[in-house]
């Protein structure tokens, strides 16, 4: 098996520090080092978060997070309306309809984010519970203004709930500060870690809804799993992913020791670095550049090329990187450069992406 | 923080060759590697659950497996039948109701096993849809025997769901040879890792009660997961916890070499060996030693000394075991001996045991 960098949307490069703390043997869910791990993981969230509510920690991946929320939050037949920009903001609204709610949802076009003056003339013809909102849309590598999507929901006294899935610890998101009721991310992207978890933290108001939810749940029960954090002893109701807790607990402290606004900072350099070199080769952005996200930049397949072949040129380089979702298979190439992203990921990505556009013409 | 070992009902000890495998970069879930990886992985579980049915990796606890099959399998108002022994029975049931099922339950009792004729008695008397019985009862160290309740159950038409969360992979349970129509275990128990992941398998006779089921699912849609199995690239609907898909690989490798029949008669000796020397102890097993676990033995706590008190002293020694829940805590001691279980580390758990009752005395 080829060893490979992972320039992809997820699993992303986990450090070497937090693979060290996977090697070990797990610790016990019900013992003093995991109830202190936890609160320490706890209290690491609330920061990356930018929250004083609970964060809650499930075992599942982004999409699981998702459904509890949904489960959460919701009675069946309740009016929400999904602002969809791609892949994921699809996936939420077909969570919505799993759960028989009355949803709706506006497509602004993969490739394109959010626009608030059709956003706001959608919240104003109709009474909606809740907008749903992708922060960073992974399929098309466009980032929406959430800051401004929530701005334009608080007139209406809608609840915003966002997928933060891709986008948590590496684009700024203040969760108290925007009044935002419910985000969702989870271990495997910014937060450097392996899969298994997801992470959900509701508002004050958010949580008097869920009092009224009747939706069927247990074991995405957010209220069990609040009662837990707020343990003199925290755990969880239910056996936790205890290495994955414990990976992103290291993780958590990497970042918050570099500082989260120095993430940022570093992220968004990332990002552009991405871009210029991309375009330096002659390449297309595939979104608009004043959308593109900092953490995946999406490429149009240059004419003569097949998206096939180059990825996997690629990743014979080395380097794993994706291509298109849904109808934009075969369309673009999604470089993933998320988390844990060195310097000398990037040059052996941009050489590789190189080699193949020179030896494959 | 204390280097002990986990004498407990899982976590339990993970083999250093496992915890190896979790030190790796975890794979990308949609290249070439994962898909032979699952695809081994699927062929390892399927000869552990002993099916030609396809075994569904979902990442969640086993708690979660156990929801999946409630929410796939059943309609709103169903009426199912929960034996219950324990705490997991108990838990069981909850999840139906929490589903809006229509179940009864009977309480054996903790330290009890299911009694046949009390079963059949209640089978006969109302049409139930399914029996739900738990292998092995962790709560109280009593095992179960499924091969004669599925005969039971079999007379009446009975669809037979088996919790067998800490019991897959340690003892005998043939899911094909004994007609049972849905299978649940996870990655922490009998399979030697790190938690994070749960198994399922079901019947033909399962899966067309699934084409009827109309309760709300998503992240658990069982159909979506075996689409995956079946694919010709078999993966996840979802992003997998994969450095524990990669761990239960390897296990099962382990187990599988080792040869099923001689992993029971190990874990068998275990069981004996472990009753035999807290008997010699003066000591005194909490269920009848015919239905007691192989994998897990409850004792009684003697008088004169306090539950607390011997944990937290086996504890200092480097032994975790753990005490009762619900009405027994204070009342037993839980020494799990499942999956990964060394003559070092039972001849340590039997010191900290001998050492505690001699100094607490």
């Amino acid at each position: 098996m080829k060893n490979r960098i992972l320039m992809t949307p997820g699993p992303t490069m986990v450090p070497k520090e937090v693979l060290d703390v996977c090697h070990l043997q797990p610790y016990h869910h019900r013992t003093p080092e995991y109830f202190k791990l936890f609160s320490d993981l706890n209290s690491n969230l609330k920061s990356i978060f930018k929250t004083n509510m609970d964060v809650l920690t499930l075992t599942s991946s982004g999409t699981g997070g998702m459904e509890a929320v949904v489960a959460n939050l919701f009675k069946r037949g309740d009016k929400v309306l999904v602002a969809s920009i791609g892949h994921f903001g699809e996936r939420f609204y077909d969570i919505t309809k799993a759960y028989g709610l009355d949803s709706d949802i506006i497509d602004f076009g993969w490739g394109n984010a959010v626009r608030l003056d059709i956003l706001d003339d959608a919240l104003k013809k109709d009474k909606y519970k809740a907008l749903i909102v992708t922060q960073n849309e992974t399929s098309t590598g466009v980032t929406n203004d959430v800051k401004a999507i929530a701005d334009v929901a608080k007139k209406y006294g809608t609840l915003i709930v966002v997928d933060a899935v891709s986008s948590l610890g590496g684009i700024p998101l203040d969760m108290d500060e925007w009044g935002l009721d419910a985000v969702i991310t989870c271990s495997q992207k910014c937060l450097m870690s392996p899969p298994g978890l997801s992470f959900v933290a509701l508002s004050e108001r958010a949580w008097q809804m869920a009092e009224e939810s009747d939706l069927p749940k247990y074991y995405f029960d957010l209220k069990k799993a609040r009662k837990g954090v707020q343990n003199e002893k925290p755990d969880n109701p239910y056996t936790p992913a205890v290495s994955t807790v414990m990976a992103v607990k290291k993780a958590t402290d990497m970042l918050l020791s570099t500082g989260m606004d120095t993430v940022y900072k570093n992220q968004h350099a990332i990002g552009e670095k991405v871009r210029k070199t991309v375009k330096d080769m002659g390449l297309k952005l595939f979104p608009d550049e004043s959308i593109s996200s900092d953490l995946l930049t999406a490429i149009e397949v240059p004419e003569g090329y097949k998206a096939g072949d180059v990825i996997n040129y690629m990743s014979e380089k080395g380097v794993l990187v994706t291509g298109g979702q849904g109808h934009l298979k075969g369309k673009i190439i999604r470089i993933g450069h998320m988390g844990y992203v060195t310097d000398e990921m990037l040059d052996l990505t941009f050489d590789a992406l190189k080699s193949a556009l020179s030896d494959l013409s």
